[in-house]
């Protein structure tokens, strides 16, 4: 992989299991022994500059700009609830996925291609092909065909090359892995795309630098292969190298109680008969970053909990109710753990906790007819 | 109507039919004569602070925050469509009328309101309910009952008392009146609350603050009631006035082929059966801000093009695959529009075309089908 583009400043990508480091130009996906890639970087006189997510370009792979604005969004602190809410929604595509598809998308034009692919539960891929639009690069997305009409319809809006399977996500993953080997498509599959974490964890950047540095006790994280919270992790490990900030906080992994091998404890998980969460953007049995959520987790001194799809639900009320913020299920099960929490006195008022709502319920078909359903029960 | 916490630099309130001035505390919505109230500023030492619409609180009738961030939405050029888009799709609801919100739920706030009220084709409402949910108060919404599935359930999600009723937009604007009149709901109608108009005006604000105050030639806005294009026009005034900028833009109304009045220099307009577009956003048969809309594009040295839904959805899924800006369909026919009058050489390629997308695609259920159907036929 020729570097010209790439930023100087990444020194060299480290595989997350066997430890071995490769130049920048030496490797495009995984490790020869299938670990997922991290990235590392000089620390010394990083400066952050601008206003969207490429402010933090001395920390990611290539200094770039996007046509769209992504990231910059907004975190607002809401005493009703108690907590503080990081809004994703409010991304290009309605979800933190952009973050991680304007790193690859730079990338993948830099690197001369004109087709960049993946597998999605519906977020990621609307994410890539949302960008890919802007950026006038095509994408292919390998998706359920049970995706929520509205992303499926958004799909075909920018124009994406869109494989919709009869198949879980885990099995598109395959699919789209295997697929864009033969046909030369560079593959944004998260976990396999070392550069996915890079761009997800400038949400962590902007947390703490909206908090002026003083680092949140407690974050609540949607968990479906966890690279959202593996990214969290990175940021924050990132700005610690930096000197930004001096503590690190706690991490909490949350999962649908009918889908929940990273709460097991788990790298793979068959399920008796598919996935049991109508929550679809964390319904993932074979977490691709398991090994990296599970270690990030664990280090930070958090653990996982899980909240059924009920809870899930009443908590989607709850914040939009409360707070004008509508999240999709998977999203707001962050604030049903929060009241998990709460409940079960693990938490407690003096703890600082972030919820990031990682996508909007408007792409939500599943919360949209549960909405539905209730009033004409009312 | 008590205003010590109004700002002093409005000065007061003019009506826009028989000129008659009222002081800010001495009126609530319109004037004696019905005409539509329009606010007139102190455009003296205005200065903008602050990062969302509540920067230009020197030049809003309340100074005041919204937790929600509404407004400072991106300002994007692409050259391959060789046009600028405000994206308001980017506000906590996903549209423009946020801003317009924003206003009247700060002011109902301070002035003790504890309800506010509205009918809406569907934007209009869902913006009122995301911002009361915010700020703890209740919302009453009254939509046809044909209104998109999405925003219904945003409805819900919110905790609006929503009012679904088998009728036009048209009528339940009336119901809305009279229900808010005798329960003593503030209303937020357009065109009947004095200020809509001043929060919408901020996009304009923004627009030109984006641009370094370098105006635009030419302003695409979509129109159902008429009151974004005269916040529009309101706020290049203001702006005007304070010596801000020089030169004013001109304005084009969009209407849809199927509900045109505004077009047709109509400010009443009986369809023979009912609106006959599936744009719902400006499917409007009594634009109640009629007189001000008109009045504006033709100061302004613009007029009103009308586009079918076909060419909306055409541009609409022009729109999404160039740009990754996923509009709903009245949306959408700005950019039609742009593309009729370039066709007929009204406007140039020197031309600076600023095309406002009002509002998100993804709670527009007819775009939504069309997505879909398009792909069956494929």
């Amino acid at each position: 992989m020729n570097n010209e583009f790439m930023n100087k400043k990444m020194i060299e990508l480290r595989c997350s299991r066997c430890g071995k480091a490769f130049k920048p130009d030496e490797i495009v996906y995984t490790c020869d022994c299938g670990g997922i890639l991290e990235t590392v970087y000089d620390h010394s006189e990083v400066r952050f500059e601008g206003k969207d997510m490429w402010r933090y370009g001395d920390l990611l792979p290539i200094k770039s700009r996007t046509k769209l604005y992504v990231g910059g969004t907004p975190l607002y602190s809401f005493d009703d609830v108690n907590i503080m809410l990081k809004d994703e929604t409010r991304n290009p595509s309605a979800s933190l996925k952009d973050r991680a598809s304007a790193v690859v998308v730079s990338l993948a034009k830099a690197l001369g291609y004109k087709k960049v692919s993946c597998a999605s539960t519906g977020n990621a891929g609307v994410s890539l092909a949302c960008i890919c639009a802007s950026e006038a690069l095509e994408s292919y997305v390998f998706v359920p065909k049970t995706a929520s009409r509205q992303k499926l319809a958004q799909l075909r809006a920018y124009g994406a090359n869109v494989v919709a399977i009869d198949a879980t996500y885990d099995e598109c993953y395959d699919i789209c892995n295997s697929v864009s080997k033969q046909k030369g498509l560079y593959n944004r599959n998260t976990a396999y795309n070392p550069y996915t974490i890079d761009g997800k964890k400038t949400v962590a950047f902007e947390i703490a630098e909206q908090l002026e540095f003083k680092v949140p006790s407690h974050i609540f994280v949607p968990v479906g292969d966890g690279c959202i919270i593996s990214g969290v992790w990175k940021g924050f490990k990132d700005l610690k190298a930096c000197g930004f900030i001096n503590d690190m906080p706690i991490l909490i992994g949350v999962q649908a109680e009918g889908c929940d091998p990273l709460a097991r404890g788990k790298e793979e998980f068959e399920p008796d008969n598919g996935t049991k969460t109508k929550a679809e953007s964390i319904a993932v049995c074979r977490p691709r970053n398991g090994f990296m959520a599970l270690r990030d987790v664990r280090e930070s001194g958090g653990h996982f909990v899980t909240v059924s799809d009920e809870e899930m639900f009443d908590s989607l009320k709850l914040l939009a109710s409360k707070t004008g913020i509508f999240a999709e299920l998977a999203s707001a099960s962050t604030i049903a753990a929060i009241r998990k929490e709460k409940s079960e006195r693990r938490i407690d008022k003096k703890d600082e906790c972030v919820a990031i709502i990682t996508g909007s319920g408007l792409k939500d078909e599943n919360a949209l007819e549960l909405l539905e359903g209730e009033n004409a029960t009312a």
